[in-house]
């Protein structure tokens, strides 16, 4: 962390602060010129607080240097993070596809979803039982039934099961879930994140709209920082102008996700873009990218489905896709 | 709602949806050209679910006319919303500063600012007693002792009391908060809201750094719909390119929530600058722009502060503020 | 400007490098810690290329502290510049109104306009000639014929005409306009700024939808850099992803760039909101706020328009808006 | 194009609406509710005036539904525009690298990097001549000189040359290169793509920092309207609030622009991320997302270039890369 003092900054000043921060177990390394005086500040600098440094009023401007996360950085954690849920290994250059529906609707519905995208391939099945819905007067989602129904489709192909989680109050009724989606509405909703971090149960974390690529990983951090290191990273899409897709997908956002972080990170393309005709290239591109996997809404019935059918596969589409994702894949391994 | 029909779509499948619409209580209006077919559906569109009939295949777009929220709408509701809490008044043309502290601290702190705002003429006093922080590393509030802090302030000046809640488990220890605060990181934390619709007791709601003016209504609906209609709507800055300040506050989304929905509009010039010397400019724009109120930061010792110290006031520059405040306020009445 | 060094960077190659800076005349603090070696350059650092130092191989990181603009920068320059046109005095505490129609159209129309405008106080009239229009197929403006058409008006009126350049070739057309404006497709548009740096004639330079505060300072010193000081910065909206206006208009881009900068600033509330009931509230708001002037479109006939006419005010309207205008300026300054 | 009328238009009103679409040759499909009329327009649009349309006092709002652009419109153009410049083919499922540095700065320099590229299997070669810098102060580029180097090297390799023009008035010099870029900064820089439009010589067109993909096939609708329908799409990022890459690859453009137009579509993952690293990855996912090409930055001493040697590949880098490229783009070809 450099800490650059205003100009009007007096001597006696600047030594009671950098005396402040050598109790602190910081080393300072102080830089005087004519203009400028910099402090240069060495050590474990995360629990330093940017904001109050720089209101105090001999500081000009505050600029941090080492990276606020720990858990997270790969720094600190330099060969990737591997998750296992059921058979299926999450990071470490395995790449894994989560399918399934939106939101859980029906025992037919899931179960017939479930076998047709274990059939092309998935390892995971997702489905929405808790929605997060703009609209109060949207379908809200099954709740515990759906994780009962989730859990029978579970029991039927042998796929573990990921879902959202919107409360810690429901959390109970999470005990067969394998993997607890965090959805992006709730990245910074920190007593949730705390709350998780208490679990041995892997979490899937999804970037908030708005959020920078270090907010995303000082969420995953706070789970982190209660003991629960098992976080996947999911990118889904950022808000900006462009109104032709749903939001953004930053792609940019996988090799540096990767770079900075040993967490696996993965990409869910239908949220991103919201056009069912856009998962194939995105999902492609994202292979190539380097990420460890991707998520698919695939709904058996698009137009009759309760939320957001507009943007899922058909099971077939899907299938077709499954075969160019093993290939591709395959074909990235090697290059 | 206008539903635009693809050119392949066939008049029985037009029929067949048609039919549905009206099934649903609704009136259709077709329209049909040599390449285009429109339905106009008239009636209460707001349960459609717009992304299950776009995703229809004979279905090209889908466009909304009517706004997705009722009890916010002020078409349903012309005259302005008026909140008391204690003698103050917001809405209808009072103009009401809330100020205090980012965080609750100490009892002497709390305190201190308390009488020092209210001697400046703030009609609310505020303080974080659980605060979101990006970092799981900072101080992350007093929690309930905060609160107990607050109400000793409460009691010492009289000043009723405004502090964010982050986990509606912690909804106990705010018997004696007059306005509980939704903060921006929370806008769309659905489980929240529905619990806080129950209440009889304002909720003050901050605009999501990524929200747009339809979803900030419609998360105000969210607790509407529950019985709950003591919101108070915050705007706090969006999230843009621009790094200067922290934030971009959006003063046109005073005007606009003030078109659209009859309650109550604050600003909050110290979170969405970032810098205390823009809290006056932005605090006298708010009031010619037609806002019901500001929400400031002010601490005793900001240098000193646990928490966001750079963007508050010192008592003495909010006392100089409020003298202006008080006298914009009166002209812009009389313009 | 700080350097900081990657911890790879060996003692020869950052001794090579200080020699360098200090061949361009740069003092150099080094301060070397056990894990970073920083490196505070002090002198004139505009000069520096930030990308090629950040390039190189033993850098990890450049910081700029000094801002890189000069002529634009009140820290050179603390009085407020102040723009003489015609009789009015742009800048320095003076509040400036400059209204007219998007576009100009027939004799009629801007000599009708210019007359009411005049009659309510505006102290300059706009009107374009040149139209940027995001359609090929739509009106591109009369062109020279509307140059000749504003003059008309201008003698007719005595008010100092304002009218967008798009190329350097018509600058022939330009003699007898006032102000030149660069509109925001244009503000890196540096081949035209370079050239109207050389002109004696005041310049409008909107800002550009996504440039930051930066950049649009930057774009100001392109044109002060070649010896023409008369420009006025005019925020004009930005782009987000807010959709019920049509751009953000950035209320706090005025008094930040008053503190950054000597430049007169107005704001655009017509094209930034692109809703004429916005105008009155955002006009007012940047009275309040500091500005030294508002451009307001107005037009006899709106729905007429060829252009833009969506947000005209009708003379009408300008002119209840113009007695509060005034009432406020005034207001403002003895506040 | 639809029309939604308010609730107070009176039919007469309504009627001399329509009656003045039917005399622009527009049929009018009426659909009248209880609380709103709609008028479908059918015929060709693109020359209404949205704006004008909606400043109507009986116009509620009107929302376009066929796409402003026609030249540029698949629907209009079926089959993919194939570019040939050289032996090289753009469009059409060719694979094309441009390469180069970002500025030409001496005849060693460009035909080191020339050879070297070529010896990759780079198809064309680019190199800035004149250069759009932020700063006023910074490298402005070789102009004229740096255009007769790039012929230099162009006549050592046979390579085909690719550089940018900020203004027309040097158009004299750009006789011997075969492809001419227009800046993001450009985009919308309506008089220069008018006069491009009159070449016959392929235009590679980048994409604006905050332009929508409808207003940049809009402005390759402005070059194409004009007779040049050689233009080349190129996306370089958009601007957004994430801050660790430079700008925000629209990586869904690829596949979008591809959907909406026969344009060969490119993209710029140099400037897009301004990270070196970062240009592999997003080079391959952008041929897994169905682009036509990618343009890159070489730099034969990334530390010594005049301008943005930070994100430019070393030759070496290169050419590790073009070996995956070429790999890739066969094995995409064969999925």
């Amino acid at each position: 962390m450099i800490v650059i003092m205003k100009q009007s900054a007096e001597q006696e000043q600047i030594d009671k602060l950098k005396k402040e921060f050598e109790e602190m177990g910081l080393q300072i390394h102080l830089s005087q010129g004519v203009n400028t005086t910099l402090m240069g500040l060495v050590g474990d600098t995360t629990k330093i607080d940017i904001g109050k440094v720089a209101s105090m009023d001999i500081v000009e401007e505050v600029k941090r240097i080492q990276e606020p996360y720990k858990k997270a950085n790969r720094k600190f954690h330099p060969q990737d993070t591997v998750i296992e849920v059921g058979s299926a290994k999450i990071g470490g250059g395995n790449f894994q596809v989560i399918a399934g529906p939106c939101s859980v609707e029906t025992p037919q519905q899931i179960c017939q979803v479930a076998q047709a995208v274990k059939a092309s391939g998935a390892s995971l099945l997702r489905g929405g039982a808790f929605k997060p819905r703009t609209s109060p007067y949207a379908f809200q989602g099954l709740r515990g039934e759906g994780i009962s129904l989730l859990s029978q489709a579970k029991k039927e192909t042998g796929l573990p099961i990921v879902t959202e989680i919107m409360s810690y109050e429901d959390i109970d009724l999470f005990d067969d879930v394998d993997v607890i989606q965090v959805g992006a509405r709730n990245m910074q909703n920190f007593e949730l994140l705390k709350q998780l971090g208490k679990l041995d149960k892997p979490i899937l974390l999804k970037r908030g709209m708005s959020a920078t690529i270090e907010e995303f990983l000082m969420s995953a951090e706070y789970i982190m920082a209660q003991g629960n290191e098992k976080v996947i990273l999911c990118e889904r899409g950022i808000r900006t102008f462009e109104t032709k897709t749903r939001n953004t997908l930053d792609m940019s956002a996988v090799p540096m996700l990767k770079k900075l972080s040993h967490l696996p990170v993965m990409i869910d393309p239908s949220h991103a873009t919201g056009i069912p005709w856009m998962v194939e290239p995105m999902t492609l591109a994202a292979i190539a990218a380097g990420a460890d996997g991707v998520m698919i809404e695939v709904h058996n019935d698009p137009p009759k489905a309760l939320c957001d059918g507009a943007q899922s596969l058909r099971p077939e589409q899907f299938d077709s896709l499954m075969k160019k994702v093993q290939k591709t894949a395959e074909f990235f391994k090697t290059l």
